[in-house]
């Protein structure tokens, strides 16, 4: 699962990072709540979060990045049972609720929340994006996600989940009345609030927002004044053609995962080439991959921590999120039979060779795939002193074309800890790390000054007031 | 608009406070915003409502309740730029981002806040609460509304506002649902956390939840583990007969509106009389009363208090507000000819009665009617020094049976501030208001030890796993 570091030989780009966590016990290393030294039943409470996102912004991160799911694990043996019982992904508490208690013992840290289109009304909840950017200064991202769970459908009163690139023209729609909202009703200089006259605003700058489509009809004037960012920081996961395509279309930052830099490489020079396409500089594309660092003062050290580690993976677990992930319920496959190279992935129709293409040059058995993807996900998983660490992140930023990374956890937070005491002074030392946080809301913080709103090239700019 | 206090001879009954408020510049008192010591214009910053929350936990008020609105006033002048301009109740950001900000700097001080059932989808909503009750260690109420805006309605894709009493009926069904997924999907043994087994949760102890309505479908296993108040503290606020039967059967806590005795003490009867008829305890309901406090040392400084802030008062911005409470477009209307005693109010349903009748024996004109709700609402307004206030205060609970105050303000925080500064000891070397918070949730902090969840008599315990 380790994989061993290239030589430092890439340029000194410098390397992003966001946390990558969810609201519950489990998020992608399941069985680690086992751990003695483990946090992650503490989700519950308060303290927990601020914790960690202190201890984040200790670690210069640009962000912590919050998936959720809306439905519950239940393709493996046809039940939602196994995920029950060994808390896979279940239960999962509203990623939004703990971001305003960590904006308010942090200063700089980034959130970037994860909504779906096919569950969240977009008027309130596009304020609500809104709200969050205001009390937090501008430190909000969206991770725009449309939802393949068939659970949640059903959870949310829907027969079936909506075919896939169906999905994708709903998002399409969606973000149009999403923009208009955000860029179209309050100009800049509505808010007046001038206490000598007693005017707030003045109406002829406040416009009302008309949307009539096929899916969506919205007469509204926004209820919000424009936040720092306006839009804010738009994310998007989708790795499936028409994913790549919306992505290149609207996102700003894209969340890549895979397991070698093979897989990762042509899906980004892919999504930037359709951000091309568009009108748009493909270098306005952020891309952070998923990884997961075990760290320690010596290589030893970290092989033998790595080695504890996978003692504490639950491979039933894994198994019913690799089954929901892929469509496919592996619960009656035998764990020493070699898997098909392409599962059918009907759920989430995104390439399921991502899954498998680390060594696309042998048949995987179900074990191997298994776990190969139960200490933080479908990404890399890099094992090693400080030095090897930051040759291995740089390596793979150089041959994918990445700006960094959302990295994953098997202990929480002892894996973010440790990469904040250890590789971190590493990447600084290397001047690839910054040492103190820009200043400005989140999207400055990524692009720079001056870029606190939309570009002109991107799409949410066409319904400016 | 002051009140004078009759002679505090009734029974030392205890007094509960929250504070009422609203996401946004203006919440009941239209034009303070220009008042040099307000920080109202400050809503968007975090430090504002941590601020705000420290101060009511420094006076032990039981909860902040924070009002919500999804549409715009818009009735006035058959436009909105009335209430742009003077930013009457425009903007408004979303209440629930702000409240875990809050709870990040508090222990003890609860958050009734605003939902609408008409635009919240219930699943992700009802997980929202629970995941808000968890992370405040079970300090949630929900103050149950249906929406009476067009504007509001036309926001989220409704030709029109669904018609009053249907949107009870369909209310009805929602909280259905609710106490569904609340109480009848996890059971309190369903989860274990065994770290020697690797069991988190025990499947035959979480239920799937099915609801195949008239307004509803859902099939759903909930996604969050039971909060320390499971359903969260049920807040309403419905004065029509359909909303007092509605109070009457889901309601735990009630918040009455209007100017006088008269009019509060039969709506808490009558409430307390239709939970009577649902087979529960009337006192089982906590009832709160609109009302704001100008409080100064002396009489004299508090009269001078209040006639300075009546030249705050925006007569415009207050007709633009009562227009849309009213259904009627009042901007043609003479401000000195008199108004009906009984204007319709399509929209709301509610008594109109609630705006009249301080003094129901005679005519009021426009202005009387527009400046007796333009200082916190159709509340009475207590004016005096600190003796006086609490007599008043007291008086007003023995006259209608009602167990505390929703506290407006005029000006954001001074109000509060001298509340706290000088009723609280007040009230409290009367021995009729907390010297300490009592432990445990909201619900035990306002019913006593063992209240942490509903009771059997409440129609949510039916639907106990």
């Amino acid at each position: 699962m380790s994989i061993v570091a290239k030589q430092a030989s890439a340029p000194a780009k410098k390397i992003r990072l966001n946390a990558f966590a969810a609201n519950g016990p489990v998020h992608l290393s399941p069985g680690f709540w086992t751990h003695p030294e483990d946090r992650s039943l503490e989700y519950k409470t308060i303290d927990h979060w601020l914790d960690l996102a202190r201890l984040l912004e200790r670690g210069k991160f640009d962000a912590l990045f919050l998936a959720d799911g809306n439905g519950v694990n239940d393709v493996y043996g046809g039940s939602a049972d196994t995920a029950i019982r060994l808390g896979a992904q279940i239960p999962r508490g509203d990623p939004f609720v703990v971001v305003p208690a960590m904006a308010a013992v942090t200063r700089h840290l980034g959130f970037g929340v994860t909504g779906n289109v096919s569950y969240e009304p977009c008027v309130p909840f596009a304020r609500r994006l809104t709200t969050l950017d205001h009390i937090t200064g501008g430190r909000i991202a969206w991770n725009i996600v449309t939802g393949f769970l068939a659970s949640a459908a059903k959870a949310q009163g829907q027969a079936k989940v909506t075919a896939h690139d169906t999905r994708y023209d709903i998002a399409d729609e969606y973000m149009e009345v999403m923009y208009k909202l955000w860029e179209g009703s309050w100009q800049d200089d509505a808010v007046i609030a001038d206490r000598a006259t007693g005017q707030f605003a003045a109406p002829e700058r406040v416009h009302k927002i008309k949307h009539d489509g096929e899916h969506f009809h919205v007469e509204a004037i926004f209820m919000s004044e424009p936040s720092p960012q306006r839009t804010p920081l738009l994310f998007q996961a989708g790795a499936s053609t028409r994913g790549r395509a919306f992505a290149g279309r609207h996102a700003e930052c894209v969340f890549v995962s895979g397991p070698s830099r093979q897989v990762i490489a042509p899906i980004v020079a892919d999504t930037r080439r359709k951000a091309a396409e568009q009108g748009r500089d493909p270098h306005d594309i952020r891309f952070f991959s998923l990884a997961t660092v075990i760290v320690a003062p010596t290589q030893a050290e970290a092989s033998a921590k790595f080695d504890e580690y996978t003692r504490y993976i639950n491979q039933e677990a894994a198994l019913a999120m690799f089954s929901s992930w892929t469509g496919t319920d592996f619960s009656s496959h035998d764990l020493g039979a070699p898997i098909p190279y392409v599962v059918r992935d009907a759920a989430m129709n995104s390439a399921i060779e991502s899954f498998t293409i680390a060594d696309p040059d042998r048949v995987w058995t179900l074990r191997e795939m298994m776990m190969h993807n139960a200490i933080g996900g479908r990404g890399p998983v890099f094992v090693g002193d400080p030095i090897s660490v930051a040759d291995a992140l740089q390596s793979w930023v150089a041959d994918t074309n990445v700006d960094g990374f959302n990295l994953s956890y098997a202990l929480m937070p002892n894996d973010f800890r440790d990469f904040i005491d250890l590789v971190v002074p590493e990447l600084q030392s290397r001047g690839v790390y910054k040492r103190h946080y820009a200043a400005g809301p989140l999207r400055e913080k990524l692009f720079g000054p001056g870029r606190a709103r939309v570009l002109d090239t991107h799409p949410a700019s066409i319904f400016r007031a």
